[in-house]
């Protein structure tokens, strides 16, 4: 199988590939688990696919599964390495939900008991007009 | 393969039974995928495996692969549906992070420009004492 292309211009392709330095916590031949350089927590990883696609929707299926192995893979490790009390796990998909490097990236970040963070659906209060049956019908195939 | 038991008091077990009603957006074998009654924005869906398990780390590695599957294709329908220019995904794993349902789900929020939202990493502001590579060392296997 022929890799698709990198993304000359992309830090985490740079980093995929071992030109850029790295804290790395896990690789595998499709995935690289890396320390965020301005960590929000002890312990704040990401896990990227090798490769170059922007989004969660953009991977290839047979990449799907790889990918989250390792998260999976990642998560066990900081519980049990940090002994941490719980993870937030969350990927910002698009400029309009903050995210900043446009090469997918899944973010692990250890949580502790008591240490003010807050849960993920806090990240927005956008509330629909809409009843959830009226949304359903919208979205349903 | 004899399916685990499920939890007689979880809530989304009941749901992925039908016992419960939910508006659902989209169905599988492994997975269900359905609207948050106390939706954080338009189209605001959960995706959960259909066995118990409260953690991605208790996730049978036989069933990573479809749930994600399951999370890419209802991000694919979010996108195409209802035409949000990003979405937030996210999993609360254990009380220190937010987690309400001790049985595993997937938050996928779409965002929209100007929407007011954050990014999934300021749900926390925990930095670390320790330098990455001291970190790095505790987590690494």
């Amino acid at each position: 199988m022929q890799r698709p292309a990198r993304d000359k211009n992309c830090i985490f392709c740079k980093i995929a590939a071992g030109e850029v330095p790295a804290q790395t916590v896990h690789e595998d031949e499709h995935t690289l688990a890396f320390l965020d350089i301005t960590p929000r927590t002890p312990g704040h990883t990401m896990v990227i696919p090798k490769i170059h696609v922007p989004s969660l929707i953009e991977l290839p299926n047979a990449e799907v599964a790889p990918l989250f192995a390792a998260v999976k893979k990642v998560a066990g490790l900081l519980s049990r390495k940090l002994r941490c009390d719980g993870i937030t796990i969350g990927v910002n998909q698009g400029r309009a939900s903050g995210q900043e490097v446009d090469h997918l990236h899944v973010h692990l970040m250890p949580r502790w008991h008591g240490d003010g963070g807050i849960a993920v659906q806090s990240v927005i209060n956008n509330k629909p007009k809409e009843t959830l049956e009226e949304i359903r019908k919208k979205i349903a195939d």
